[in-house]
């Protein structure tokens, strides 16, 4: 056996879990052991207390934070002494990736460090390549006008039906902009998703998974093109199953 | 809903599993729908019958073929015509490499296509970057020699003790491997994997995962360094969260 080993070596991060809602903290909480998890929904206290979540964490030993799941902007109110820094790093006019930004910012600022789900899961991120089917066209130019839209901060996904119509994702989110394509009679549909250009991809990953292979079969749309390593796909291998079995094409482009 | 699709999108391919022995199609059967398994450790046949188990994939309707898995080579005997066909092509002194190759052209020559693991599920695939902890050297050289031993059919993987000394994987495989290096007293050990240049990826790549880590923590390896895409990492959020409590660091080096 080996003899004394350096210190740096046994240097063991202990991260802990800010879990929002959605399947993404669900999925992280069946593959990763967290040091500790706090799950945003069932907190007793408003999210503007953000100190407070920061001293809970602290005291259970944590050094690292992943953030992962929705949060409901709404409850960030009441702030404590925390959250008013983030509120005011933020700005009044904050859209939801300023006020994440600032909220990431007093985490570092309070000594943590901050893992993306990707990081701490990295089997979670797309994988480049035709991931089943046959890719018969050159996907940029949809990307490009995915990250576009990304841009504006408006929505991160666009479908492509028949030949000149282009649909664009808003608030509402991939599976209702995939129900609106289903209404589309377009013989070839195309479903674009990408990661804004400007976003922190250690938090906020676009995700997709399983339900977006249904409701795209459902609609007609025949081929799903996701940006690979910057998109995180929920539950790969039973979306792909399904893609399979429905033949549709799935593909990770590369950045 | 959207009208007629054009026939080609409705292309459903159906992937069959040719299942070995070990962890890797376990793994896959429970992430993959295969059309149809066929696990060659209770095949009645021996393995020579290569002909009957193309046939028993095509009558149930496989159109695609998985390989996956350890399959003991005593076994290819009493030769069907399809096994006196690989056997031919092989050659009387074939490697298990080079058997393989043969029965591959066998399958493509039947009509069927060969997917890997690694295109079933891509999530085996081991992803690029520094997947836990931190990394202080350029792993190149180390991978380098990897290669070497495995362009020589001998074994993929190496271990660095110390300055000066490297122990090579022989047939005995790399859990072996790593218990020699525990033998040894160096401070610093580090094992690298990665594919062998002339292997076909779509078969046979090499796998690590949970047991791996745990074997190399035992060991004193406190880093390991695995080539991306080339090599399967089985369970591997498992692997990463043993990993991290140990303190090890593991990362994917893209080809």
């Amino acid at each position: 056996m080996a003899g004394a080993l350096p210190a740096r070596w046994n240097r063991i991060v202990k991260i802990g879990l800010l879990a929002g809602s959605g399947r993404l903290p669900i999925i992280l909480r069946e593959r990763v052991t967290f040091h500790h998890c706090l799950d945003l929904a069932t907190w007793p206290r408003p999210l503007g207390a953000v100190q407070a979540i920061c001293q809970t964490m602290k005291q259970a030993g944590c050094e690292a934070l992943c953030l992962a799941g929705a949060v409901d902007r709404q409850r960030f109110h009441d702030l404590d002494e925390g959250g008013a820094w983030v509120a005011q790093r933020a700005g009044p006019e904050a859209g939801d990736g300023q006020l994440l930004d600032a909220l990431i910012a007093y985490f570092e600022q309070q000594g943590f460090k901050i893992r993306g789900a990707g990081d701490v899961s990295p089997s979670l991120r797309t994988p480049a390549g035709v991931l089943t089917g046959a890719l018969s066209f050159d996907p940029t130019s949809g990307l490009v006008r995915a990250r576009t839209l990304g841009q504006q901060d408006v929505g991160q996904a666009v479908i492509h039906c028949g030949e000149t119509l282009w649909l664009y994702e808003d608030a509402a989110g991939t599976n209702t902009l995939i129900k609106r394509a289903g209404e589309i009679p377009a013989a070839v549909k195309t479903l674009f998703k990408a990661a804004k250009p400007q976003q922190d991809l250690r938090v906020d990953m676009p995700t997709w998974g399983p339900e977006t292979v249904r409701a795209a079969a459902q609609a007609g749309v025949r081929t799903l093109i996701f940006e690979a390593e910057k998109t995180l796909a929920l539950d790969l291998d039973e979306a792909l199953d399904q893609a399979r079995h429905q033949g549709l094409t799935i593909v990770g482009v590369a950045p």
